[in-house]
């Protein structure tokens, strides 16, 4: 593991070098993690001209890689002040830093503390380097996705009518951690109903009835990483024919976006693909931003598979494909899968998530 | 409701008008609904120089402050540069942004949307507004406070040993849903044996045993007011002598530390009357570098209760007291109340969180 972290780490230097930064500040916390493993809340990660140091409030607990030196603060303070301080100590003259991530206040203090370096922007450059992801990476994802398969389909055998949208989703929380979850990829959404449909729906005390849209969405985390997967089912014997038609038309626009990713698809046409079956349906308007975007240690990081995303994608990319529809008032239908972007060679999309897609009435 | 929240602006506005700034951007999610109310994710408050507007993603849902003007953005795009743009269209001059939120990138983004503006700093305007709290939002405290202990007070109840740290605060969490939190207000913390008496600990697969330490932290969130309680236990029928001994000394440096809150008190002594307690029994070294902080929108708010915090508490100020220690391989014990300070005169500091702080033997 520590290989790993040091080689991504060589990585991420021979690019801020080749910008003229001899040194560099991490410090969002899921691209520390990616470049110095499990590191304490806070922590960052000076990649020094002389030597690699995490700095961090309290002492790094065995997980994190053990070939960085770790630098525990000794009181309060910034450890993003504390690391310009060591980098400006090993006299390196520039230090490239997240812009996107230090406040304002911050990077003032990175530059008062350490007059003598000329600061600079490290930019995005760590989240590109985790867009593609390598086979241990993928078998994080997929374990959690398989733990997120298990949890839903338990409370799919459960009696649903009478139980409020928040201990569904409790109890959603609950069976993940039982398969072996560390804990919710993210917050888990279940929504009933009228608010069947919406992304991010927060759980409300609104119960389930005869009749309704159920849709849930959640995730695992394992071992850091993050997938996700969304359903909708229908509650009761028959589904009225607007919830048929609703739930085929949005699948429909699922799989066309499923169906189009592939190394080299560009991400604005995987979004269309499945945006364009929902509009020329009439549910152009109102729908999200985007179809789809990449996992991994963050439940949404690059890409975005949005209209006016620009890029293309990689083999080894993970994203979610997760089009809905909702109707105000009536509710709606979201289907929403973690694949694996593979070459066609290699058998296509790989699915994480494999609970069925079929309209369940439950 | 409404009434409150334009009452805040106004005092807000006052403060950043008599510091040479016509307009202010209000983007921290916590200040943002000290200000508007529950907002949508993501929005950013701006108070310009015609009329106030809450920027946002999507549309709010009726819980937010009716007077604002909603302006929700038609596409992807920061809520916080567009709030730039509204400001400089209506002719504000200057426009004082949180500048201990903001990124580099965004405050970049700002400039170069809106070039006429002068952009200040607000600072920490809005957090040291929200230091005293009215009576309508310690009451929402002390519900949450309620909650958190009639949790804990079920799973006191229930058989503890062979339970994992991680079911333990699954448990929690549901239990304080069940009694009517809207989540809860942090990760709740149970640590058993050698990890007991760590702050923030993150509930492992570790098991309860006989003889264990098992202390837990947790909170109710009640219409978005956080509090928090902490307690130690002993899993058996006899305590050890070193852990009855190390109890009666964090018990005794929780109450000095709780017994010097007063209105006029400087932080730092409240830190120094608890903090001394332990320092003086030799467990100077190590401890954490706070003994307690505010409560309220946030988990962790101002004030510090820190040795190098500067400031008084005033009336109203609720705040947590919670030393701890913790002895490496062997466990330790933390107690943490949330109490409102309250002038002598109105009987001393309220404790809202009533849970029994005897050493219980379970």
């Amino acid at each position: 593991m520590s290989e790993m972290y040091a080689i991504r780490r060589t990585r991420l230097r021979e690019q801020f070098n080749a910008a003229g930064n001899t040194a560099a500040l991490v410090s969002r916390p899921a691209n520390v993690s990616y470049l110095a493993g499990p590191a304490p809340h806070g922590s960052v990660l000076l990649l020094g001209r002389t030597e690699d140091v995490l700095v961090c409030a309290d002492p790094p607990e065995g997980r994190c890689d053990e070939t960085l030196r770790p630098h525990v603060l000794p009181g309060p303070g910034d450890p993003a002040v504390a690391a310009a301080d060591l980098a400006q100590g090993q006299y390196a003259d520039s230090l490239a830093v997240e812009e996107h991530h230090l406040t304002v206040a911050r990077h003032r203090e990175i530059r008062s503390v350490a007059p003598r370096l000329r600061i600079a922007d490290l930019g995005g450059a760590v989240e590109q380097q985790r867009i593609v992801k390598d086979e241990e990476e993928i078998s994080c994802l997929r374990i959690g996705a398989e733990i997120a398969d298990q949890a839903l389909g338990e409370l799919l055998e459960s009696i649903l009518v009478g139980r409020t949208e928040r201990h569904l989703a409790l109890e959603l929380e609950r069976r993940l951690v039982d398969h072996g979850a560390d804990g919710p990829a993210f917050a888990t959404s279940v929504a009933t109903g009228p608010h069947a449909g919406r992304r991010a729906h927060r759980p409300t005390d609104r119960r389930v009835e005869e009749g309704d849209f159920l849709s849930v969405c959640l995730g695992a985390a394992y071992r850091g990483y993050r997938c996700e997967i969304g359903r909708t089912f229908v509650i009761g014997t028959s589904p009225a024919d607007w919830q048929i038609e609703l739930y085929d038309l949005v699948f429909a626009a699922q799989r066309a976006g499923r169906e189009s990713l592939a190394p080299g698809a560009a991400y604005r046409d995987v979004d269309r693909a499945a945006r364009q079956v929902l509009d020329s349906a009439g549910y152009g308007t109102g729908l999200p931003p985007l179809t789809g975007h990449g996992v991994g240690l963050e439940i949404d990081e690059d890409p975005q598979l949005a209209p006016s995303a620009m890029g293309k994608l990689d083999a080894c990319v993970p994203v979610t494909v997760e089009p809905g529809v909702h109707l105000p008032g009536r509710g709606g239908v979201r289907i929403d899968d973690t694949l694996v972007v593979r070459p066609e060679a290699d058998g296509g999309p790989e699915l994480l998530t494999i609970t069925t897609k079929e309209l369940l009435a439950l």
